[in-house]
């Protein structure tokens, strides 16, 4: 009986930092992209792609990893010399708003362009979420099956930008391909799409530019 | 302050409807097993060629599939004519012992040798919930990358048996088998392994053998 009260004071903390945080990020001109997927989904592995195009670009960027309990996405991440933060949730299933407050009061945020979070690999809870970003991006893997985005649909219908990666496993998988985007258009159809691949590079050109695009629509509302 | 309170009466009430399940499928002799993977790696897929064996052989069986709100698994394995119950969780991350309470108050257990529950497609929350099963089964897929017993070592460690699934992709990925297998022996030294693929066919027979066998065990007990 207790626990509706509970879990609605839990989601209102989370949504007041949330709320903090987007005000300060629009202040600041800072864009922000909270990117959920499945475990080994390919987050990571698209950061290693991406964010060397974006630092060659001169974009200030920072990637914040949320695991459960290790760091390995963070040391891929500083393996590239690429700025980024780690957060361990002990264990929690989700990042949450107050955990991304407290890594941005550290930040010199007039020294950003870009927020870049990589939740916790789970395709339920972090959906429910808010982190005060602008986007959340839905990551699908092919391996994981056509499916995926009508049985996860919450994540679908939060995001604006949908990624379906691992392309180049596609002529080893039964995966349909129209299912999966079709799947997504009606669940959001307002949600842009991407496919792309770190083995061939597909899409990671296009990944970019989308970044690149906001960040600069982000910064003109900004003036 | 108030939150530790009300979670620890929900674990208090989930274990308390799992010890209830286990002493009932202790009493009727029925082997019970939970499986637990990110999405798409494979649980479904396996089922679907696992179960007729276990038909062929007269195995009485009943797979539980909880989804947050699809029921395609188990349209899946009702297809194939194979006795299923679907558990939509509305959202919720996980089941919950209740849940398999209330499904199995309508079977009649004497008629029953194994029960498979399939969980939620969650590598967090579901284990840390005991549905009163003998065994948690878990089952990583290659495509996810070795390292994911490693980054969610909770379900490893309460495994009694590790699934390394879709072998038949190996030879298209950077997925390091070694260094997997040792992850998990170090996170659960007496934890089961069987490597399986549901297009080579590997380790179905040994899947099915071990489910025979510990059938066989759970009976023996029974007497």
């Amino acid at each position: 009986m207790g626990f509706k009260t509970i879990e609605q004071n839990i989601m209102r903390n989370n949504d007041a930092a949330a709320g903090q945080i987007r005000r300060l990020l629009a202040e600041k001109g800072v864009f922000a992209v909270n990117i959920i997927s499945s475990p080994g989904a390919g987050k990571t592995a698209l950061l290693e792609n991406v964010c060397p195009f974006l630092k060659k670009d001169d974009i200030r960027f920072l990637v914040v990893t949320g695991d459960c309990f290790t760091s390995r996405d963070a040391e891929r991440i500083d393996k590239l010399d690429l700025p980024v933060i780690q957060v361990t949730t002990g264990g929690a299933c989700h990042m949450n708003a107050q955990i991304v407050a407290r890594v941005l009061e550290e930040q010199d945020l007039d020294k950003l362009d870009l927020l870049i979070v990589e939740n916790v690999g789970n395709l339920v809870c972090p959906s429910g979420f808010d982190l005060g970003e602008d986007v959340k991006v839905a990551l699908f893997s092919t391996a994981e099956g056509e499916d995926k985005p009508l049985k996860y649909p919450m994540l679908v219908k939060e995001g604006g930008l949908a990624i379906i990666n691992k392309t180049d496993l596609l002529e080893h998988l039964d995966f349909d391909v129209d299912f999966c985007v079709s799947s997504i258009k009606k669940i959001n159809p307002g949600i842009r799409m991407i496919k792309t691949s770190c083995v061939t590079g597909q899409g990671i050109g296009d990944l970019t530019d989308w970044l690149k695009e906001n960040i600069k629509i982000k910064k003109e509302k900004n003036r």
